[in-house]
């Protein structure tokens, strides 16, 4: 199965989406599924299957969920940006995502005015399942029920401003998520998951989950030192090398491009770069 | 009257606190509310009165809100901390917290394991009251429906790990906010509203919002060119100097000190710091 969210009455159900992408059935109200979501993953979906054109999806997300982001995590990738003459951090460099950033595969995302394009980072999502206060890395991967092809859509110009790069990491629907997966079907990103992105058809990213320097259980036992984590929380786990503003000449997204994210088990995430903004 | 939340049922309803304190009104459910604050703001509530103390005061906040921080915004809190040896931004440093570090007065904040103590930062929040896409400074702050007192309390451990901030901005509830004073009542910031902060009675802040480098209506309008502000959204505008950390020897907050903002027109938040945390 794959963990989708369905609009619907204002709020959002929680959706079992077949593995061929055609149908959706309904589990539980959102806040219910996250209340409980191993429970969930468990039983079979009670709602009648619907053709998926039917439905709209969004992002199964509590909009008070949380989206850790590690910054600088593939070492190629930390060797290729801003930070590269800087010594390796020793701690994950974590930023935050708002939830209202967030949006599904096959969204139109729009070029903020000040911006030359937008650059894409593929990655891979965790979703947190259990209350998570001062875990170990080992309790901390044990509450993970999930994960996700994710595209951390950049805004460069944004993000450089100054010191923290936050407002460049929130434009308007500039972060696609695909469905989850639950953990047992994935395995351990420690035995190398492909991430690859590509625009127009062409790879411009192909890194594997082992080359993470941060991983996924020891990011989320730091962060539970400092703050609880809460079933539906997220965890970006940084992208590989590859990415546009790094480039000679640098090479950002347009109206009209289309970008992939494909991860070994997750899935392709497409998304498609448009003009303008509208409220 | 002073805009809070209340919770009922599970969900949030705003609410109106009389201006002695006392009692308090229902006006409408959190989202009905933020649908159209300025509507709600101008009628009078239909609740009956209750005393505060048989209901359970939150933060009339969205969870989905953005509560979108400026980190360094007055001249002598910048020459006093880790980046006086740095040029003036020419932008606000934006920092994110989650709403889910926000709370109300009179809570407790926990120190996290790894700290040495809590760092108090009192400053105004503005709230966001219309939608904002590429505004002007002046639209922006045309926009501004309320302020509040709160403390921006920092886990300075966490937040020096790397060279991003934000989960040393995130303990939990490390965000006490007052109530919202509607900008009518409250005037223009660049009047210079006096911020004090005490320690167990000591002042140990005491700046003017006059001394903001950058105000509420350019911060959100830049932020607007980036990602689209909603009613309900907030900006921290960051705290004038006198923090602990960059005191000799610094000065951090211990389990049962008490931490007051004052600001004039928007009144007293009084927290409490305790030990340990509880899921």
């Amino acid at each position: 199965m794959r963990l989708v969210g369905i609009a619907r009455d204002g709020g959002v159900v929680a959706g079992s989406l077949a593995d061929d992408g055609g149908t959706v059935r309904e589990i539980a109200p959102l806040a219910d599924f996250w209340a409980d979501p191993a429970r969930h993953l468990a039983a079979e979906p009670t709602g009648a299957p619907r053709p998926v054109g039917e439905v709209e999806l969004v992002p199964p997300v509590l909009p008070g969920a949380r989206v850790v982001c590690i910054g600088l995590n593939y070492l190629k990738h930390i060797a290729e940006g801003s930070f590269s003459g800087e010594p390796l951090p020793e701690h994950p460099t974590l930023f935050a995502r708002w939830t209202a950033s967030l949006t599904v595969g096959d969204a139109e995302v729009p070029v903020p005015v000040d911006e030359d394009g937008l650059d894409w980072e593929g990655e891979v999502v965790a979703w947190v399942g259990e209350t998570l206060v001062d875990a170990t890395p080992e309790q901390a991967l044990a509450a993970v029920v999930g994960y996700s092809t994710f595209n951390d859509i950049t805004a460069r110009r944004a993000q450089k401003l100054t010191s923290q790069w936050i407002l460049g990491k929130n434009a308007d629907r500039s972060g696609p998520l695909g469905p989850m997966v639950p953990a047992a079907e994935v395995g351990d990103l420690r035995d190398g998951l492909r991430v690859q992105t590509r625009v127009n058809g062409e790879t411009v990213q192909d890194g594997r989950t082992d080359q993470m320097v941060y991983g996924v259980g020891e990011t989320l036992a730091l962060v539970s030192r400092t703050m609880t984590l809460h079933p539906g929380d997220l965890l970006a786990t940084g992208t590989p090398s590859g990415v546009g503003y790094a480039r000679t000449p640098p090479w950002l997204l347009q109206p009209g491009d289309v970008v992939e994210v494909e991860v070994d088990r997750l899935g392709v995430l497409r998304t498609t770069v448009v003009a303008g903004r509208t409220a």
